[in-house]
């Protein structure tokens, strides 16, 4: 398969499925809508996972593992919840196959049929405050602060590797609370970890808001996202955290009895994000010679190629290897040294600018006399020659200055591609001819909501969590308003 | 509840299950055959993937995610495999929900049945083996060493805790060799990473074997398994690793062309722990007291609990426990410190040896008068008076001489409970009266194999690795036998 990528301004979507496809990262499966996650790309999953999950600890969470199965009566308990996930939901109805009668193969054995089908979890709410139920009795029992990382399904039909399939992984905080302050605390604790996480380690700039009642997680009574804008100038939300209320306890029937020796219903939120932030790491910075990865996310944040003519100049270049990868190594930088002889450096300079790898050092006969080493960031795609006395010193302060400039190019495109509208036509305007997010004024009306999202596609990705407080009028029904939304095209 | 367990020796099974219950380490959920893994229980599950997980990548392995479904089709695909799943195997048939025409809740919507049934993962070969075809075309392709941490579901129709549940969580390891050897290989490295970490981590000791053709997983050549023993002398199976040959290979048409340029099918192994090696684990070392955790495995490794009549000692108390912690966290001790006031030191010392912390500490007004502090030990319920200057150095010692001294503790066992045999009265007696592992001649058939477990219930554990030739005579057929087998009852 030829390492080209389709540009980005040739066709973006074409792009990122090439990217996707050529990195390494993810593939199609035989099973419609279920991806494979290659090993390259589980690597940056797993990154992902472990500062997530370290964030989760610093935080008082605690991991835990509930069913992947949830019975169907179950579902439909809380009446929103229902709606939303019911048109989604993988079945099992049998648990047996035998042999086909007929011939080959196997048929699924109608003996076996399950007096209640079950659902494969779309997200845990149902199944987790039902078990709840049983561990609270008294305020003593609270807070209870889990978190799960788990498979989900929910069966969408048009699919996007990573952005959006029938399984994704991901993972799912449910707390619960003796009062609604400390819920509506930890929902916005979640959301400003989950913002922390995309700014400080995936070097995505994000934009905290709450969701439209249209919008919001089907049983929530405040869902907060954070919102990355892609370099299409479309938005993707890549976490939401929801203040839960009453409902779950409600519908599950979980009480407990508070200081004051009342009996009251316990207060929830939940919280996730997915495999999807994969998809928003791969189009947040790349460009079209491939990945571009944040240091603290790459799987390796150092790729080392030596460059030879005849094999006894490798045994030299692999010895001087061997130190700077040990004082890396020291340094607690991850370094992979491809000495592979059946590819040319010039192939291993494109594979590994195809992957992200951050720096990369190529290392000649002349470098071991002259005690230097060429490196390379992927970030610029500037090279320089360093002496190799302080190397270690060198990358550790070029991973940071890359991570920090990531970083900054991002926030930089953001800025140009925010934009206060005033007027509808302005608004149809710059959503055709420049995207990006929207500020405009809105009438707080789901109608209206409905309607600019019926004629133009965009909706409102949030109402920002930062904002000023300013009279205006709404861009549709020129009714009053008091304060501008966030609105965009968006994944 | 209460925190009585049932004694082991009035009744293992009850004793088993109120310790998990007890100990907050899972508990049975609303779904049939399904548990819910506790905080506790699932930080102890933690602690064994990270080891496992080092484990694997310092052998050259690397993660990956393949689907959790698997399209009916490709089960069949492979004889025995089918064969061996077909009967507890959970099927999507549905996609969709939709409201009960007839009233309250949801149905499945009978316009959302699926072309091709869907199966949940018993185990992945299939649809690995289905994706290996377009990853591999040369021997340069080769090995493939990747391993999945994943959920599985088999559906079990009597479930116990850990040891057997219809959803269970695993890692499996699926690697593809373009040698027989090499594949052989792989298969013999990974029990024996297994048994590193059973004996090591787990301070289990195991008997590393193959397994007959009867007890083989379904599709493999060879099947190595570690069998530890119970302390109530049945065996549990640990952990597997499959030489496959090309059965998968030929099944899903995944070809290679080696270093000669000719065609052939490409030789895979697969190897799988799961968490019923909690059972294990649990089962190893606890008492009637509650668990007994290997320090290399605790969530956290040292409690300590203040003692003090007057809540003006507490502040006194807890800033020597401050001191204490620091110096016990730069070793890498993991410490919790237990100050909630709703609870006395008797509650507390009673919850710890429940949950199996390995070292106690409690300090009091006059330890801090005599520069001491309580030191007790879990897996021997000794305590001692300890100076706390150089307690960081003391607690490290201890910590390792724990890990020792419950392997050791379960090595004398076990070396106890290995009986040889040579008639099948004997044979009968030993498994009657005393249990444990039994050393016997085996005719090498599977009819005599089948007739033993039918008449007495205990299996061939395996035939163990490591043994010496001995002629002798089968205890059942009494035909010519060149080495003894490892029998005994299972879970």
């Amino acid at each position: 398969m030829s390492k080209e990528l389709t540009p980005r301004n040739e066709n973006y979507s074409q792009w990122y499925q090439d990217l996707v496809l050529k990195a390494d990262l993810a593939e199609n499966s035989a099973v419609r809508g279920c991806m494979v996650i290659k090993p390259y790309g589980y690597a940056i999953w797993e990154k992902m996972q472990a500062q997530l999950d370290t964030m989760f600890k610093e935080t008082g969470h605690v991991n835990a593992y509930f069913p992947l199965f949830i019975p169907k009566s179950f579902f439909s308990k809380e009446a929103d919840h229902v709606e939303g996930f019911a048109k989604e939901c993988a079945v099992v109805t049998h648990y047996r196959l035998k042999k086909n009668p007929d011939g080959k193969g196997v048929v699924v054995d109608p003996d076996a049929k399950l007096e209640e089908e079950l659902i494969i979890r779309p997200t845990s709410e149902t199944i987790i405050w039902n078990t709840y139920r049983n561990w609270i009795q008294s305020y003593r029992d609270l807070p209870i602060l889990i978190n799960q990382w788990a498979n989900v399904v929910r069966w969408e039909m048009r699919t996007r590797l990573f952005l959006r399939t029938a399984e994704f992984l991901w993972q799912e905080g449910h707390t619960a609370h003796a009062t609604k302050a400390e819920a509506v605390e930890e929902t916005r604790k979640m959301i400003n970890v989950y913002a922390e996480f995309a700014e400080d380690y995936m070097a995505m700039p994000v934009i905290k808001g709450a969701k439209t009642e249209n919008e919001r997680f089907a049983g929530a009574i405040e869902t907060y996202s954070i919102e990355a804008l892609m370099q299409d100038g479309k938005a993707l939300q890549s976490g939401t955290s929801h203040f839960l209320g009453q409902n779950f306890a409600k519908a599950f029937d979980v009480k407990f009895t508070n200081k004051n020796g009342a009996e009251d219903y316990v207060w929830a939120t939940s919280w996730g994000v997915s495999t999807r932030l994969m998809g928003a790491l791969i189009m947040a910075h790349s460009d079209d010679n491939g990945l571009v990865l944040p240091p603290k996310l790459a799987p390796f944040q150092v790729v080392i190629v030596p460059i030879y003519k005849k094999a006894g100049q490798l045994a030299a270049i692999s010895e001087k290897v061997g130190e700077i990868t040990a004082k890396l190594k020291a340094r607690g930088i991850s370094v992979k040294y491809d000495d592979k002889d059946t590819k040319k450096p010039g192939w291993k300079f494109a594979e590994y600018e195809l992957k992200g790898v951050p720096v990369r050092l190529a290392i000649g006969p002349r470098d071991l006399e002259n005690g230097t080493v060429e490196v390379a960031r992927r970030d610029t795609l500037k090279k320089e020659v360093v002496g190799v006395a302080n190397i270690d010193e060198f990358i550790a302060g070029l991973l940071d200055e890359i991570q920090e400039n990531i970083y900054k190019k991002a926030l930089d495109f953001r800025a140009g591609m925010i934009t206060k509208v005033d007027t509808y036509q302005d608004f149809k305007d710059i959503l055709s001819n420049k995207g990006g997010f929207i500020l405009a004024h809105w009438d707080g009306s789901s109608e209206t909501e409905l309607k600019i999202k019926e004629e133009t596609k965009a909706t409102i990705r949030c109402l920002p969590l930062e904002y000023e407080e300013e009279k205006g009028v709404c861009i549709y029904s020129g009714k009053p308003s008091k304060r501008r939304v966030l609105f965009a095209l968006s994944y």
